[in-house]
């Protein structure tokens, strides 16, 4: 996604082989307790890593080496994202975690000089933290022309006036990018909002709570926030990008955001597996007959693998395409890939849950955490549901004109 | 499940809907509140409600009247079990939750006289808790010929040693009945156990924490405890039944415990299936355009009415059954039962969140508590699985003989 | 569905042993031979079939004993519906198939004298053979209110013109009922249509072809025809009921008639169930290894019997509250077994082929007949899309009016 | 699978536009009716067809130039092989279909000298069929371990005797090749059998019946033989490869073949996905509202888009993996793909079939066809459950290896 990724392909193979080290011995023996917190409490350990890779030249893969990252260009980074999704903070520690990893791009690509220098430069050495404020309580997500937050320009201030929530790891973050109605007038909806930079000590933003979800609040990175502006002034320099242009930003911040949630969750699906197979041959039910001999255990190993190898190769599919051809060119396999592999994750966690038995319901493991976590995949940036329409419209229009 | 179940058929309509009032006025409103917790701070209006519930005549109505119950029978009973577990503190109210319901059958059929005056009657009145002691960490619970836990004769003294989880609302109970072996050698490995009650003061025995599932861990009679028996010691006389008859106790417990079960998942699949409708008809995509008009949530509502409503027919008939029959008569239909209720509860608890979108994943309404700590549905009281194999096992069984 | 059922309660067991009994020993040993056809060349013996059956007072159950037959209601039949199920000519033998049975209700009730005395009489005697045209191959039967089948009065005529298909057993039939519009300019599309009775050897009449389906066209009674209706002419005096009345007696028509099709679905799910069962355990995968011990087997014997066992209910609960309220008190219940039964159905039907290997697809059994025949069971009388949608829009609308 | 494939890379986008403009126009136009049947009546037309394709450079696309064919590599061939599965009829024309494929490869690999000339080259060049002798009636084919058919020495002849079904297309074919045991003594049960040629006026074998499948018994190409073998002597020439080498041969043999059905079934898919929406916008509810707009189609139709295109991706990523690293390092991946691609195949024919209404379970669409003849895709070569288990082993096996 950045317009100059520069890492050579030959040396691919030894870098992945790197972080998959990485990410076993340093990060697999503790990612367990950070999930079950207190986050904070864990920060000076996760600096840590992040310092350890960044002399090991792994950290930030996304990033130009200008940048101070890898150089990897979306089809290289895919492969490392998989590898970073099997811990709940593998793209922490390299600082390509959503939502900061889309804030990047954003202003890599639309920011000003002087957003850049203020916010991005930061960001991107993981001095700081960001988020995106874009879905409000009110209205239908999955239908985002519909915003009732509005930014109001008076002289050279934007008064941004709503009410979002999932703003992730709200948090602990300095800045936010929210969407907001600049342009009521618009004729089409889509050229209604924009998208404002706002820093967070802002005393018209306020972070209510982290929202309870799936039985915890979490805090800072692990968190979701829901957030009020109120009389909330920021200089209209803060406006990226043109004014009106907030779902045109939305859709291109989306599209490689849908690659790396994708990849993720291969990830996690390769961890899960992993816990599954082990529970199978290491779980006893008489002496000398392990889980693994049960045929039902047998299918879901193999109707996992399938499955698990379907979604890889149907999202690195997309991206190659995506690298090759734009976003635009693949508009359908991004719909195809969102429903396909969210619902791959969520039939793998369960099965392993119940290949665990009463341990799988327990917070001893890291399944209840994805079981709860992740059942958000097939909800957040477009519901199963609307992925299916879109997709099934968009091929049915081909055949309309034939 | 008692013997002398006295309540007049003709007089069971209104009292139904007594306790449909009941809980729509008066645990409705705060029962969200509750499972929010910290439970404990909610004891005395708890406490409130349960005399209410007494003055009423509602409380207890599993129970004789002579025990302070309503006299219910096990079809009477069903139908009340339905409409309680709607709430997660219905069966709490009324005093007739899991386990302390198992433990006052058992405790009624089996117990000795001065078991019942001591344990039983302050169990039935709600001024104690109680617990059960069964599965072992270190044990496949599904194949429950397995225990580590022992308790060995010494003089007047059983002396317990043991290591048990999954001990439901293990925190605050004031006894627990701990399933041990007693009889190592007896031939039949479902001749080795014995049921035997543990008073909770005891030095041997000891709460090592209420497990984190799913989020969280809970406390008092919303938890289930990790236990300790070291040196336990108790007199032979907290012996429930005989020696070695502790599986066949346990299969006398999980028979009705079944039932009471499955018609608790459907007083949740019944809550569930209303929030998901109303949440079809008032969250609009457009204006005008309520969610309800899209085909895939009309499915989803079509597919959970036929599916809730088989599982009705299904354990209602397999209470019928039983009472009339006895346990034995209708193993089959337990399995059967089992597995499918379990199944349809997890589907309509997943749609019902789908429709709900990122509401659905809070902790703003009750169907992430449920989503969570029903997932055990299928797993306690014996893995989907396992019933299956049992059910089906059972059928060929018949074919063989043919 | 008579006004006078009178069969006594008492004697329903034994009698339902002797139709088991019958089909048992006279029908499973020829039926897929019949199925295997030519049908005509098995007609004498049907004949003798049916012959025996009036001797042994089993012709006929669903009529009453002034008609010929059985007498029994609506309840008593569904039971011994499930037991004709069993064979692809059960209903036919005992004169209770559709589509004679609906068009006996039909006449029975809204007929005029000489239409009883002309057709009725022989039809529920067994001489004759009836069908009835209602789908046309242009419009979409989901959708009733579209009819291009015209009936135009021209003085003490109706001139029929119309393409229908579908229709079935047609084949060797002596009349038809036909759905046409004959009140083109009625305010509500409901009042549209009429019924007319059509003797088939009008000139105006052509059976086109018996439409092959599913790789046989069959004959006779096993066949579904398309016909033509060119300047057919017939006395107005065969209308039945009033004009307009067409869509009123159609759904007057299809409410039992689904109940006898679920019934029939159960009573194949319950043969194939049986065809699976013996499969299990006779076929060898290794000497002394039989498929029965096979884990994945057992999920379908046990999930195929819980699926039976809720559709049996769900059907039988159906028909107790048709008889006692009548047909509209149960629209939404009617929707639920609809799509309920029929996809058990086919899920039990395939499972059954998958246990049987490559046997299975062979027409050697009968899985192969009713896989074929029965796939048309989620389309007929309503898609299962439609049911869904009609059974959700009517639970949505009384949330819609709380 | 030939030695010296020898098509240039940058010529096979031409050459497949070629096979689609072919198959559009010369055979679609006409494989309904020919499946339609009798198939014999079509055999001048398909030979014309044939000729046609010779001209055209398109035939045989497996065998190398040398041997009359286009020289395609295994990935090349599988991509025109997707294109030749849309039609029922499509391998046929092209001289590629099972189970002569099959038989080219394996005579191309073991033949001797004698056996290519007096068989494999009138086979290549379409002038005779083959068939191939496997499966028994008696025995589960899912265990090719056991069999009953034996080829016991004398002098220099085998006298063969056994019972085969599902000999595929034997019905006009040349020679078939029978698998017997020659050696029951050897330790292993893989080296029991061996391969033989059988010419089919040989007096000791004898067609009994094409099997009655799913409807129809057809004949010649589409139809399944048993057959008999009595007495049935050849010289021992006739060997394939070495004594006992049978299942090693067998091996071989399913490695691609698999691969190749794989490729047909997604050209299956793709053509019945057509159907499916052209369906869908054709066909009106109401003037207006075609089925396209329902939610529910919309569904069917972007789940079909998703799994045929993560079949494809696993089919071709296999087929690379096995021309580059053989067929055993593939063993995981072709039981992933035997098993997935065959349920995919299956529900998008039903979705198609739904979305077609009653039209779908008629004759007059391909879908009843494959409906019914792509049963079995889910049982030979292997049932879903076998493969299942054998995928799930093998991953197992590496865990415990760990």
């Amino acid at each position: 996604m950045h317009p100059t990724p520069n890492f050579p392909p030959e040396a691919l193979a030894p870098l992945l082989e790197k972080y998959r080290q990485f990410i076993r011995e340093e990060i697999f023996p503790i990612d367990l307790n950070v999930v079950q917190g207190p986050f904070k409490s864990y920060l000076p350990r996760l600096h840590d890593l992040r310092t350890k890779s960044k002399q090991l030249g792994l950290f930030a893969p996304h990033l130009s080496k200008a940048d101070g990252g890898v150089g990897l260009n979306l089809v290289q980074f895919a492969q490392v994202s998989e590898i970073l999704g099997q811990s709940p903070i593998g793209h922490y520690v390299f600082n390509c975690a959503a939502p900061d990893i889309g804030n990047m791009e954003l202003l890599h690509l639309f920011g000003t000089e002087d957003q850049k220098s203020t916010w991005l430069k930061p960001l991107q050495q993981g001095e700081i933290r960001s988020c995106f404020a874009m879905t409000e309580p009110a209205l239908a997500g999955s239908n985002p022309v519909h915003l009732a937050t509005t930014a109001v320009r008076e002289g050279d201030e934007f008064v941004i006036s709503g009410h979002k929530w999932f703003t992730t790891a709200a948090d602990g973050a300095k800045f936010t990018i929210v969407m907001a109605v600049t342009n009521p007038e618009a004729e089409s909806p889509y050229q209604r909002a924009s998208m404002i930079l706002v820093p967070l000590d802002n005393p018209g933003y306020r972070l209510m709570r982290n929202i309870p979800i799936m039985g915890e609040a979490g805090e800072d990175y692990l968190s979701h926030g829901e957030v009020k502006f109120e009389n909330c002034r920021v200089p209209v320099s803060n406006l990226i990008g043109k004014e009106g242009q907030g779902f045109a930003l939305a859709q291109e911040r989306l599209g490689p955001g849908r690659i790396h949630h994708c990849m993720r969750w291969i990830g996690i699906c390769e961890r899960v597996f992993d816990l599954m197979c082990r529970r199978a041959i290491s779980r006893q039910l008489d002496p000398g007959k392990p889980l693994a001999e049960k045929q039902t255990i047998q299918n879901w190993i193999a109707e996992s693998r399938a499955e698990i190898k379907a979604s890889r190769l149907m999202v690195m599919d997309t991206a190659q395409k995506m690298q090759e051809l734009g976003a635009k060119a693949v508009r359908e396999d991004i719909s195809t890939i969102k429903f396909f592999v969210a619902d791959v994750l969520m039939k793998v966690i369960d099965r392993a849950i119940q290949v665990h038995g009463a341990l799988g319901i327990t917070d001893d493991t890291l399944l209840s955490f994805w079981y709860r976590h992740e059942r958000g995949a097939r909800i957040y940036d477009g519901p199963d549901e609307v992925h299916k329409s879109a997709l099934a419209r968009s091929i049915l229009k081909s055949f309309t004109e034939k």
